[in-house]
């Protein structure tokens, strides 16, 4: 098959991606690192980040292994899947570890340096912080592109012609999606239980109990906390936004495919659309990137400006490049499907605003819950529990004005179900996805500096680098949660929209699986005819996916059902460990004379090690359960039933996620609030009931929440994969 | 129309439940009510509680006059709606809040009897208690039979002949549905509100703060806690419960008569089905009740069989009788629709089960949760809310199982979603779901005796009546929730199934509104028909109501948020309410001298002042946010989107309310494990944090989650009351 010129945009922006990521990476390097017990601190953060890593590869490889014998059997022997399965599956999952890798290694090397640069000046500090930050942006971006253009190029050398080839090129691609989502799933599970387990262990004894700030040396949780940032927050986020990225870009593609399948040279067109979008997004966001300049001695204000100059630049670019991208790429109703990516950036601009709105102590919301802090942690915390679950009214609100929007936009507002009203609409709302994701490069950047801000200010506290050098840190830290709102609220709209494109790349992998059967379906006219010839409203009428088909209203309690369980034992997990870590804290301050005076050091090996252990061994169960239930569900209750399981757990898991990531935000900021001096300040009745805030809060939004957006694409992307299995059952 | 003879077991059993229940009330009044401070005390309560149901009646008053005009303006001046409609919303509204108003009139008359009993003896407080519970729970399915035989009879009259006929009663009866169901959210979310404000207040100042017992009446929240109790606990859960009653039979009725639509003996049959088994239920439950005998000097192990024996032979009896009522009545595939019962019953029990399994601390999983103590209140609350979370599987995966096997019994195990299999198969989830209700004349009475019981500890404590006294109605108390968990699980089993025929209920009404417009619909096969020939999937087909319609995605995204926005806000309101409570009660401590020596009395009445003007008016904005939703759904997303809001409202509402309810009741039980002398016993370190889960846990089982099961059924009854709009405007 030949390839528009237009793609090798694709390779080429990954190029520059992957070389820009080494750049910065080098430029970070040359950095001085500070004094020796800087270094030393680092190294040791370093070293017990990279064990975990290695440990965590360990057991994801095998279950890796284990997955691609099956569906190598699968394809191989059953013949339900092409034989390509197998290893865009592995590939999937290096990649998504790789990006995770690079930018944890980045990390660990730049926290102790940008602390360094703190102790000279602020803006020193953001130039090195956000500049790692940025190796992970492109480092992300960068292998999504390649991962993606790879494959394209492989598989469009084999098969050809029909209208099929596309859509079975593009839906084999999106195996490699789910190898990137289970990565990322077991990423944000082990990572975040391993973190959480220690900051809520280091903070229950160490600032509620023992009285000292937090990341003190005397704390004996406090490297294994450090760590934890890295392998949780940076890696985790990693692989967590690789596969968003590639998610919304494959399925978008997959979507094109099927849209425009009655006409050749408009259907490629479609399928590299959003490849291109993303392509272009990266050299906007390199663009973007240079525009963070500081100057010598700037004020927090010019810092803040810079950044958001950065993001907003560069999103805006994208809005209008959208239009000329699809202009020149000759696209059929060019104009509507830009007017979809603009919907999607509208709406994740509004997601990130209200998510400011209900988490920084700017606002009332947060600020209530600082004043619940008086009347003690009971009320702090049915407080942020009350807020969380109010703040996912605009979200989803949002979300489904988005929703109807990009639909109609791409389909010239034909509210009509035909089945190519329909097509076309779900394109539009897969390309608004891939609108807001396309800047990932810059947007990722300003998140992930985040962590690296933390980390460096971890590392001040512990080689006792003075209080200013701390405020720095700190305020390079709020800094970043800032301007990180926008991209925040692009990563969780684009989940939303692409959970949704991946349902209609189900219905067509049913079909695919269907053909490959020999199956054919009764349309709604009452004709056999082949399944690749079946429209939505065909396919939907024929498996009988309506509403009051009990084994769609079971398959969506399950899916409700689901989103709750695998929080559940997420928060379960951490709950655990921390208990586990407080009473190795208390046992340290206990047996341990003087450590608390300074005189004798903890032994912070054995936090790492609780941990490492926790996060290896409590990570298994839910991550298999992600993958187990619609394989089962597929099984019992067929099509429908994965369907409806699939819509539950969009529905009910997308706004549990918005809930889950906003109390604890908001529980993080209460605290905060209390901590610069209100309602009585440190150490105050109010500060120890935050404290109780913050700590819940901890697993909220960094383990159970973010977890939540991988589980609804994995649900869907395990239906997809073994959709044959399904065909064979049910 | 003629009514068949069975029929008069309906007012019969209707008559009997209400004579009965003053019978026991009556001879209740007989027992002595104590000493002179006693009297005092349970006087004191019984007004605030009168006083504050009144207010509460009083708003609520306004809101039915409003809306009854609105459905006036609807059906005489719009003809949107049939003439009935506004008076049998009233008729629902009026009784549902007479059951509430008994309940509670006779609650607050038992406590200080019960106490003075067990003074004596343990059966003697037993038996005072347990009647009292049954005037409840004959007060309700007496009132609930009297106002269905007399709508059903007045109906009736009117509609004579065709299929039609049943099929407009039946939805009309629907309206009556609604008006209860909107009294008992009010009853629900204004009383949960006004006695957790005042539990909470009372917990987290009395408890933690100043060390004093729960009811000392040193403590001045402790009237309003007490109040509380009644307008909450009992009020609440008696109009709570006539909905849930009401609703099952009236959506099974509804769904008989479009089932069975072609054949009109039949279809009298399959309506008056429910009402017969409820009203068998009623012979069977007053039977149980008089099964529940004690000896003098029983000890608890003798209580808690005789209790079980009461609860467990009517449950054990409806399900033979159910085969015999079926067949006796003659309906098609009588031996399938009763098996279908018994897998309603099997359901329930299995909930049931489960859910003592998680929230009693005879199990691990709070026993894990007292443990957490140990390491402090943050711990306490995450694994609580994870073992929340995780106790939702069970109950989902059993009514999923419930769903498809009352589905199959009912229709011979047709998987076909030919037009007859699916109406049969959804009259049989129906009618499990009336099976579960059948015997609630005695399993609430084992559940409205818990809060009487605790209302005698209140009083006994507060009469300084001794330590023994206070065990004995502790005993009770603990009896009460042993007993209770199949009764619950049958409230919470039965919401589900009935929200399920509601959604087919409003497909009904839907055509019903059409008709009345004068609309046509096109049917699978292209033909042009009449609304009333229109079969399931002719309707989802021309309403287009598949999982790929935007709209309905759309509309599910909305309804799993309505459940977590209504329930944030039913937190915040008591988060605010309980942190006034806390100051006030803080400054009278700090100004009234001498109330923690028992010198000088607290003023109670400010208390009770801020509860009650909380409950006021904080009801209003959740309660009518849950009637607008569904109208605004409708008006702008039309039929497919009102379905897909229906369905997420119903997955994700119910998932929620499982978690909230039994992370909440393990909270509370966790915290008697320690009080018990586990992990340091009271006072200790674990037990004041076992206090903060309780406290949080306090809103989660008795405001929010039990609201969110009526949310889920009112918003299934405003989208059928509000038909008539959504085909005018979508």
């Amino acid at each position: 098959m030949n390839l528009p010129n237009a793609f090798w945009l694709v390779p080429a922006a990954s190029v520059l991606a992957l070389c820009m990521a080494y750049y910065f990476f080098r430029s970070m390097m040359r950095a001085d690192e500070g004094t020796p017990r800087m270094r030393e601190i680092a190294g040791h953060v370093r070293r017990g980040a990279m064990a975990y890593l290695k440990q965590q590869y360990k057991v994801v490889t095998i279950v890796f292994v284990v997955l691609a014998i099956v569906f190598a059997f699968m394809a191989y022997v059953l013949q339900w899947q092409n034989p390509w399965v197998p290893f865009a599956f592995l590939t999937g999952g290096f990649f998504s570890g790789l990006a995770g890798f690079f930018g944890m290694k980045t990390a660990t090397y730049a926290s102790a340096r940008t602390a360094n640069a703190a102790r000279k000046s602020l803006d020193g500090g953001l130039r090195i912080a956000f500049r790692s930050g940025a190796v992970m942006g492109l480092t992300v971006v960068g292998l999504g592109l390649l991962d993606i253009a790879i494959w394209f190029l492989i598989l469009s050398q084999f098969y050809e012609g029909d209208r099929m080839a596309l859509v079975t090129i593009t839906t084999t691609m999106l195996t490699f999606g789910m190898g990137a989502s289970t990565q990322a799933l077991f990423a944000r599970v082990g990572g975040g239980i391993y973190t959480k387990a220690a900051d809520v262990g280091a903070d229950i004894v160490g600032k509620v109990e023992a009285d000292i700030p937090e990341d003190d040396p005397r704390n004996p949780a406090t490297i294994a906390d450090n760590v934890g940032d890295n392998v949780g927050d940076v890696a985790g986020m990693g692989a967590d936004l690789y596969e968003s990225y590639c998610g919304s870009i494959l399925s978008t593609a997959a979507l094109g495919a099927t849209a425009f399948a009655l006409n050749g040279e408009m259907q490629m067109k479609a399928v590299i659309a959003p490849m291109i979008i993303a392509a272009v997004g990266v050299f906007l966001s390199v663009f973007g990137i240079y525009l963070v300049r500081t100057k010598e001695g700037a004020t927090m204000r010019d810092l803040l400006r810079s950044l958001a100059v950065g993001t907003n630049v560069s999103a805006l670019l994208i809005a209008v490049a959208t239009f000329a991208i699809l202009y020149l790429l000759g696209i059929e109703n060019w104009l509507g499907l830009s007017f979809s990516v603009i919907t999607g950036l509208a709406a994740g601009v509004i997601i990130g605003q209200a998510t400011e709105y209900y988490t920084s102590h700017s606002y009332r919301p947060t600020q209530k819950i600082s004043e619940a802090g008086l009347t003690g942690s009971a009320t702090v915390i049915i407080k942020g529990i009350g807020t969380g679950m109010i703040s996912t009214c605009i979200p989803v609100v949002t979300i489904g004005v988005a929703i109807m929007l990009s639909y109609l936009c791409a389909n010239g507002f034909n509210m009509e179900m035909s089945a190519e009203a329909l097509s076309k609409g779900l394109y539009g709302i897969g390309i608004a996805a891939v609108g807001m994701l396309s800047t990932l490069g810059i947007t990722l950047a300003t998140d992930a500096y985040g962590p690296i801000a933390d980390n460096a200010g971890g590392n001040a506290e512990m080689s006792e680098l003075g209080e200013e050098v701390r405020h720095r840190t700190d305020a390079l830290d709020a800094l970043g949660n800032t301007t990180a709102a926008t991209g925040k609220g692009f990563a969780i709209g684009s989940a939303a929209l692409t959970a949704l494109a991946l349902l209609a790349s189900y219905i067509e992998e049913v079909k695919i699986a269907m053909e490959r059967a020999g199956m054919t379906l009764t349309n709604l006219k009452g004709e056999i005819i082949s399944a690749a010839d079946a429209t939505i409203p065909d396919f939907m009428n024929f498996f009988q996916v309506n509403l009051m088909n009990p084994r769609v209203l079971v398959g969506a309690f399950i899916g409700a059902m689901a989103a709750f369980l695998f929080c559940g034992l997420t928060m379960e997990a951490v709950g655990r460990a921390a208990q586990k870590m407080v009473e190795e804290v208390r046992r340290q301050f206990r047996e341990i004379k003087g450590i608390l005076e300074g005189k004798a050091t903890p032994d912070y090996g054995s936090c790492v090690e609780i941990s490492t252990r926790a996060a290896q061994h409590e990570m298994i169960f839910p991550s298999l359960l992600a993958i187990a239930i619609p394989i089962v569900v597929g099984c019992v209750l067929g099509v429908a039933g994965v369907l409806g399981l699939l819509v539950g757990g969009l529905s009910c898991g997308f706004t549990l996620a918005v809930f889950m990531a906003n109390s604890g935000g908001a529980w993080d900021n209460a605290k905060k609030m209390v901590e610069e001096g209100n309602f009585g300040g440190k150490g105050s009745f109010a500060h120890k009931a935050t404290i109780v805030g913050d700590t819940v809060g901890d697993p909220f939004k960094d383990t159970s929440g973010p977890s939540l957006n991988i589980l609804i694409k994995l649900m869907s992307m395990v239906s997809i994969v073994m959709a044959g299995l399904t065909i064979a059952f049910a």
